[in-house]
């Protein structure tokens, strides 16, 4: 009943250029495999069955907010929050947890990135349920996922004692590891890969602020006093206390200092959706391995990822002949095409871009 | 001072889609290397030396007697010639001979293919010069090209006794010849691809026609008696001749039949550009050996080839990323990623796109 969401959006993805840019980024493109939403709007969508769109808040950069609203109709424009300047989570976290607070002093809060893609809806919203029962028992919870690989570019999370069913202690949380030490935690069966959703009381992550960042939780009271005297006030308080507070993750500021916490084990088809390789990997494919578009044709072509993000419904067509393991992404003002095993540096795309000043394709 | 150009322009040119379409063949294209002149366009400028441009007749299919009138606008309208029906080359340069024979009775005739490049045009200047010369002097002449290297795509011409400087009879003209007799025929120095430039007194070859092709001339002289009754009659006339006669070549019909045919051998840096594995070879390239346009970028990508033809000078920009040997062409409606080494395959997709109708791909 008291169960808000907050989802963080506030993202730049730029390994998704051409299609992503300062505008449009990662949450805000349809790169969800074998679906037309985007994926923020389809974050908002599995939440359904939990959460209605009037108590979920969307935080992300004051440059996106008017896109973030348009691009979820059924969620109030006064619960997409700018943050004045990006500070990382934890002091955005710290934001949207006092203004739920506010409204509702019994609240449970869940927060969700925007960008990542669920195969096993059933299996999500269970376990989210799961969690949020965690959450009302008292200790902050998270979940973790478990590991589908051996991968050395996520935070793992240890468990600890068994709580009740599916839920656990929360040992340790451990950086990214080398791929010797991946490859352990994969085969020990106790690590689990840091799913970046968390599930608390907004009380006792106020709570926790207090304790382990008392120079933000300062800031967030005074937020709270200077609402007292209008919304303007407010406003100038917000952006002072984002100011003023150090880039951290809610991670590092709080969650590794936090006992007891909860763990909420799952699987639930889940991908963070990194690159156009991850897309082709989880995209339908033809006998030969090509992920195309309706308008795409391959000859003579394997493994291939076709995508077409032009604001036209024109009917242009891409054509392959003759060539393996190549992302092509059509927008209207670029072109891509990459090796599908180089797909993860195409950040050096948007490096050189910048460097040679092409702010209109950034 | 009686030398005309006939210059053939009725070619489609699938190899280069998605460039070329029906209403924009190859000869329409801008695709020499290091150029943005059509290939028509400077097949007209090449012969300014020897031609002016009133004395240029066009042949081309009626679809693209309009294109072919914009792209030319020094010619004058009327010399462009719309072939009532596609029937090779022997009916239109049988064709355009007569009309150029009723203007001038002494005319020497040039024929030309009309998508071919040219990178020495003063040596091209020099070769047309004296196959005029050696056309002048009676026989049907034919330009012979020193065979840069065995192919066997083209027909070759063996040379006979030599007449005067830089002359020489045709022993006789051979088929594409297996890999094993071109090398033969490189070796031995007497043999040169067939270029498909032909010179000759408009009288001779009328005179060639009523010899070996008698139907054809018959039509002719029907066509030349229907112009004194005017140009509707000329025109209706026209029409049957092209509608009844059988579809051949000028080599197969005339040239492998006509004795004593003199040859001018000749380098001069041709290429008949057939297909974009030719337009890369021929482009000047970077030091990794792409070959781009100007809003292409190329990261950790060796050896491609970028074609941009586009209506608008959008800055559209195309990015390559880890890739090497691919040609990427970039048109409105429709974008080709195709392996180098398959260029020459590129039909394979203009009959798929027939196959499924898309007619508007064409």
């Amino acid at each position: 009943m008291n169960t808000y969401a907050v989802i963080l959006a506030g993202g730049s993805g730029t390994r998704f250029w051409p299609a992503s840019r300062r505008l449009r980024p990662k949450q805000l493109l349809p790169v969800a495999p074998n679906s037309d939403e985007l994926l923020l709007e389809a974050t908002v969508r599995r939440l359904r069955p939990l959460v209605p769109p009037e108590k979920i808040l969307v935080a992300t950069g004051t440059h996106l907010v008017d896109a973030v609203r348009a691009a979820l109709p059924a969620v109030p424009p006064s619960s997409v929050l700018g943050e004045p300047v990006a500070r990382n989570t934890a002091p955005c976290i710290g934001w949207a947890t006092q203004l739920i607070q506010r409204r509702d002093p019994d609240a449970t809060v869940m927060v969700l990135p925007s960008d990542h893609h669920i195969a096993d809806e059933a299996a999500f919203v269970a376990a989210l349920e799961r969690a949020v029962a965690s959450a009302e028992s008292g200790p902050i919870t998270t979940i973790g996922l478990s590991p589908a690989r051996p991968e050395t570019g996520y935070g793992y999370i240890e468990r600890g004692e068994q709580i009740s069913t599916g839920i656990w202690r929360v040992a340790r949380f451990v950086e990214k590891p080398a791929l010797a030490r991946a490859k352990e935690y994969v085969q020990s069966g106790r690590y689990f890969w840091n799913s970046g959703m968390f599930f608390f009381r907004a009380a006792a992550m106020l709570e926790a602020i207090s304790e382990h960042a008392p120079a933000l939780h300062a800031g967030l009271e005074r937020i709270r006093d200077a609402a007292r005297s209008g919304a303007e006030r407010e406003r100038e308080e917000t952006v002072r206390m984002f100011e003023a507070t150090e880039s951290v993750s809610i991670d590092y500021a709080i969650m590794e200092r936090v006992s007891p916490l909860n763990l909420v084990p799952a699987e639930f088809g889940w991908s963070d959706l990194g690159s156009w390789q991850a897309v082709w990997e989880l995209s339908e494919k033809d006998p030969r391995g090509n992920a195309l578009e309706t308008n795409s044709l391959a000859l003579d072509a394997r493994r291939n990822l076709v995508r077409s993000l032009r604001s036209a419904a024109d009917g242009r067509a891409v054509v392959l002949l003759g060539v393996d393991d190549l992302c092509v992404v059509d927008t209207d003002d670029a072109l891509l095409v990459v090796a599908r095993e180089r797909a993860q540096d195409v950040r050096l795309v948007t490096e050189e871009l910048r460097a040679r000043g092409e702010k209109d394709k950034l």
